[in-house]
């Protein structure tokens, strides 16, 4: 590989298991520093054998408990865990809210638990890209449990949750009457799913109502999705939840459903950062800054509008992108010549 | 304007408040069909005057209830009301999963109603892009009070609540241990919190805690957001609700952050526009499919990696730049000579 001895270095010390130089590599993703794109290529070929468990819900289910609880499961089992947490986040303050630390308190002191928030950072987040990024990271790091917690069901949560091998969405009992709403959003994308609390009242009626839905899906693969009853804080239920995801792992391997999952992954994966760089080329002159800047004040005061300041801004990089292009003509006749 | 006279006649009747109309052109936005661009840049010199409140809050927290009595109570009013509601929805499904017809039973009779639900269609979704142009259009229309509801607190929904004039954060009593974390995401991006289903049991735990957190953020602009509470499902504190909004607003202009407001929204807006119009122009061509599917297949065997799948595609997009490039420089220098 054609990396400098600096970056092929930080590969090596991320494939060895180097707690910080994996934390520097997921830096490097999330920042998205210009090596970046070299690290990946890098790290890329050292993927592939961990397995990615992604995990999801309303705020309040307990997913954090929960996951807490799993890890420390498959520590009992001498499993090495990484657990990547996307925290919700406001564009205009960039940064994760809830840093590591509080979770830190619990799992952090055993080395062989890396723990890692995400937060985008305004507008050109691409929080779906590094955490898939990170995530990848970590098995490239010999991790073999790949842990995905999103806060939510927005949009990027769920390709997020998407992304992973098994996805377990979980509920809690007497949720409301969103719940339906809820249901139907998320039947799709879960594996499992988990009754958290299961010791709340109405408990019974959640697990009736959740099977009556999960009977009307049906999905195209054939798996019936189990449903576990936990308690996380009493780390109730927990075995179960990892039986059920093996379960699934068997299931998704022997079917061959695995390559379909794949290439659908590896689709989204190559729009997102495609979506990422066309954006950064876009906006990477000098002048683009002042020109949105303008553009925006323009738009606000209805002197312009959205739709005429973007072919604004897609002219002028065409220019300059005509202007290289010229020249590579005007070599490339040279060479025929 | 140089539009065609059927599309001159679609923003006449958009204009003039005509609910198929409105519709369809929403439809077209939606959809990012071709005459999407002249029909925004027509419609905006029409809009501005709507007071656009977007409403975000976990599941289960009954926001789309609070969204109706809300209505009801404007249209008590004789205001014209137009609610966009996103739909939490998988990434593979597309489309809407609740559609408006059960919305519709409640307040869809009413022709000063106009309820629309949106969703993302894979992964070229745009969902930001396309309600806040929904949004648009009813402003345009005359509806008076654009309600934007959102479940979720995922990042694409934080964002478009954020472009809303008025942002109101929805909660309910006891939510359990992940409420630091939910108040901390949502902190910022509410002018004014209601304690929904406030006949529950916790209603005095969850003000006290708001209280402190909210103490504690200080906004910059010295606003203090009212925690107003509510039972939606009885019609209880709506009036109260609609109190707060009007005052924010009064606010809002009074110190002249709207224009501040107004500048982030107008830049977060050019971005997102700008972000889908780069991708669907670099995957225009014929060809852009199969080479989107055998990159897949490469990334999803492991034979290639994301970061050169992507530089393949640009680099691919780039060359037909440049031949188009090429071109136009030889024209330039035929008229310089």
């Amino acid at each position: 590989m054609s990396a400098t001895p600096e970056k092929s270095s930080l590969i090596e010390r991320v494939v060895a298991g180097e707690t910080r130089a994996v934390a520097r590599a997921i830096s490097k993703v999330e920042d998205g520093s210009e090596d970046a794109a070299q690290l990946m290529k890098d790290i890329f070929p050292h993927t592939g054998r961990g397995l990615v468990v992604g995990i999801t819900g309303a705020p309040g289910a307990g997913k954090s408990s929960l996951v807490d609880k799993l890890a420390s499961l498959y520590r009992d089992r001498k499993e090495r865990v990484g657990i990547v947490a996307i925290d919700p986040s406001s564009p205009f303050s960039g940064g994760a809210i809830l840093g590591d630390r509080i979770r830190m308190q619990a799992l952090g002191l055993d080395p062989g638990v890396f723990i890692r928030s995400m937060a985008t950072r305004g507008n050109l987040g691409g929080l779906a890209r590094a955490t898939v990024d990170a995530v990848s990271i970590l098995d490239a790091a010999g991790y073999s449990k790949l842990v995905v917690e999103t806060v939510g069901v927005g949009q990027d949560e769920v390709e997020i949750v998407k992304a992973a091998d098994v996805s377990v969405v979980v509920l809690v009992p007497g949720m409301g009457d969103d719940i339906q709403a809820i249901k139907a959003g998320i039947m799709e994308i879960g594996d499992i799913f988990v009754i958290n609390k299961a010791d709340r009242e109405g408990v019974y009626s959640t697990e009736k109502e959740l099977e009556a839905l999960l009977s009307l899906s049906g999905r195209e693969d054939g798996w019936q999705p189990p449903i576990v009853k936990t308690i996380a804080t009493e780390s109730k239920g927990i075995d179960d939840l990892a039986v059920a995801i093996e379960s699934y792992r068997d299931f998704h391997f022997r079917t061959n459903l695995g390559t379909q999952r794949r290439r659908a992954i590896a689709r989204w994966r190559i729009l997102e950062l495609l979506r990422d760089r066309l954006l950064a080329r876009t906006l990477a002159s000098d002048s683009a800054s002042d020109t949105l800047d303008r553009l925006a004040e323009e738009v606000a005061t209805r002197r312009s509008d959205p739709y005429s300041a973007v072919e604004e801004i897609i002219e002028g990089s065409r220019h300059k992108a005509a202007g290289e292009g010229g020249a590579q003509t005007t070599d490339h006749s040279t060479t025929l010549d």
